[in-house]
C-alpha cells in the first residue's frame, strides 16, 4: 500500500527541483522499467508496482531489496503516475551517469540549443538512438531530460544516449578542428551535403532556431528544401530528416 | 460576452460527433484564423475574440457580418479555448472542401493506415505542406484531421493539404500501373531509393504498422535502416525522414 509520504514524494518529482535535489528521475511502464532492471538494478530506488506485474517479472527483481518494493492497485498507481494510462509499474530510479568527455573529431553528436518541447526532446533521443549517435548536447534553456514527458517519448532510449547539459558557446571553443553543422534556413540542400558525418550537428529552439554566438562558430549551413508553402518544420522531423541524410550515405 | 449557449456550443466541438453534426471544426491563434480570414472568409460561421485582436484586425474582419463576431474577455477565451496558452481568437469554421478523385500517376500521395496519435497527424501534414505533397489519404481509424491537437499542430498547413478519408483498400484496388511504396522494418534502405517520387507512400499504425492486406499490394518497400539500438522510430518522424528521401533527388 502507498503511504501518504510516498504519494507526496512520487508526485514531487514532477518538478525539476526535486529531481535535481534528489537526483533522481521517474520511469514508468514495463518496457523501461525491465530494461533499467536488467541493466542498471543499483540505480533502482524504488519500484511500485502491481501484483500481477510483481508475479510476472519475478526473475528481474530477486535482487532488489524488498524495502524497494511496494505492491500497489491501480487505483493507486494512477493516483501517482504521470501517464494518461498507468501500466502497472512505476520506478524511482538514480539519474544516469553523464560522461563530460566528449570526441566530436571521429562520430557525430548532437548540439541542441534552446529546444524547449518535451515531447522533441524525446523524440530527438529516440532518433538518436535508432542511428547510433551516442552523445546530445543541451543548453542550459533545453527541457530537461529527466521531465517525464521527455522520459516516455524516449521508449526507452534514454538509458542508451549520454545527455550533456552544459553552455554550448564554451564547449564549441574548446573543440579544435571539427565540423559544426548548423540547420538553418540558407544552407546547402540537406541531400547534397557530403562529407561523412563527424561533428557536431546544431538544432535551434523551435521558434528562434540557433543563437548568433553559435550560428557563428559553424562550419557548415544545411538546410532541408521547402518544396511547398509551411513556414517551418517541426523541430523533430527536421531533426531526423538531416540526421538521415548524413548518417546514411 | 459569451452567453452559456455558446460555451457550451464550442466546447462541444472538441468531440468528433458534434463536429460532424454541424460540419465545423475550430481554429485557434492569430496565425491559422487570419489565413482562413484572407482565404476562405465565407468559411468562416463565428469569430470569438479579445478586443485588442479586432482592433488589430479591423481590415480582416471587415467583411464578416457583426452577428458573426463575439468580442470577449481573455478569461471567457481561457474557459472554451483547447490551447493551454489561449491566444487571442478563436473561430468555428466550416469544414474543408475534400477532392476525392486523386491522381497517384503524376505526384506523391502519402496514405496512412490506422495513424492514432493527434500531434503524429497534425505534423505529417505539416510536412506534406513543407515538401509539396497535396493529398494525404487517411484509413477510417486514424486520427480525426479536426481534432484540435491535430489542428494545432498543422500550424496551418490543414488549409493547404487535402485530406480524404477512405478505404485505403478499395482507393488502391482502383489505381492502375502506381507506385506503392510501405514503409517496412525489411525494405530497401531509403537512401538507396530511386525512381523519383510519384505514386502512394504508405504509412503504418504507431504499434502496429501496415496492415497485411494494404501490404500485399506493396510494389516496393522502404527501410530507414538502423544503426543503433532504438526499436522504432516516431511515425512522424519516419515518415519525413522517408519523404525526404523520395523528394529531395
Amino acid at each position: 500500500m502507498l503511504s501518504k509520504t510516498q504519494v507526496k514524494y512520487i508526485q514531487s518529482l514532477s518538478h525539476k527541483k526535486f529531481r535535481d535535489e534528489e537526483s533522481v528521475f521517474i520511469a514508468e511502464g514495463p518496457k523501461i522499467v525491465s530494461e533499467i532492471l536488467a541493466e542498471r538494478p543499483s540505480a533502482v530506488r524504488h519500484i511500485y508496482a502491481v501484483n500481477e506485474w510483481l508475479e510476472l517479472n519475478k526473475s528481474l527483481v530477486k535482487n532488489i531489496n524488498g524495502d524497494k518494493i511496494t505492491s500497489v492497485t491501480p487505483a493507486e498507481l494512477e493516483r501517482v503516475s504521470h501517464l494518461t494510462t498507468p501500466n502497472n509499474v512505476l520506478a524511482v530510479v538514480n539519474k544516469l551517469d553523464i560522461i563530460e568527455d566528449i570526441d566530436c573529431l571521429e562520430q557525430l553528436v548532437i548540439a541542441l540549443d534552446g529546444l524547449q518541447d518535451p515531447g522533441n526532446l524525446g523524440t530527438i533521443i529516440r532518433m538518436a538512438d535508432w542511428f547510433g549517435v551516442k552523445h546530445i548536447l543541451c543548453s542550459m534553456d533545453c527541457a530537461d531530460v529527466y521531465n517525464p514527458k521527455v522520459v516516455q517519448s524516449t521508449m526507452g532510449s534514454i538509458l542508451r544516449v549520454n545527455m550533456v547539459y552544459t553552455d554550448l558557446d564554451k564547449f564549441l571553443v574548446k573543440q579544435n578542428g571539427i565540423e559544426i553543422m548548423a540547420a538553418t534556413l540558407d544552407g546547402i540542400p540537406v541531400q547534397k551535403v557530403t562529407g561523412g558525418a563527424n561533428g557536431v550537428l546544431l538544432i535551434g529552439n523551435e521558434s528562434k532556431g540557433i543563437n548568433k554566438l553559435l550560428l557563428a562558430k559553424a562550419t557548415k549551413k544545411i538546410t532541408i528544401p521547402s518544396l511547398g508553402k509551411a513556414e517551418s518544420l517541426n523541430a523533430a522531423v527536421a531533426t531526423g530528416i538531416i540526421l538521415s541524410h548524413l548518417v546514411l550515405q
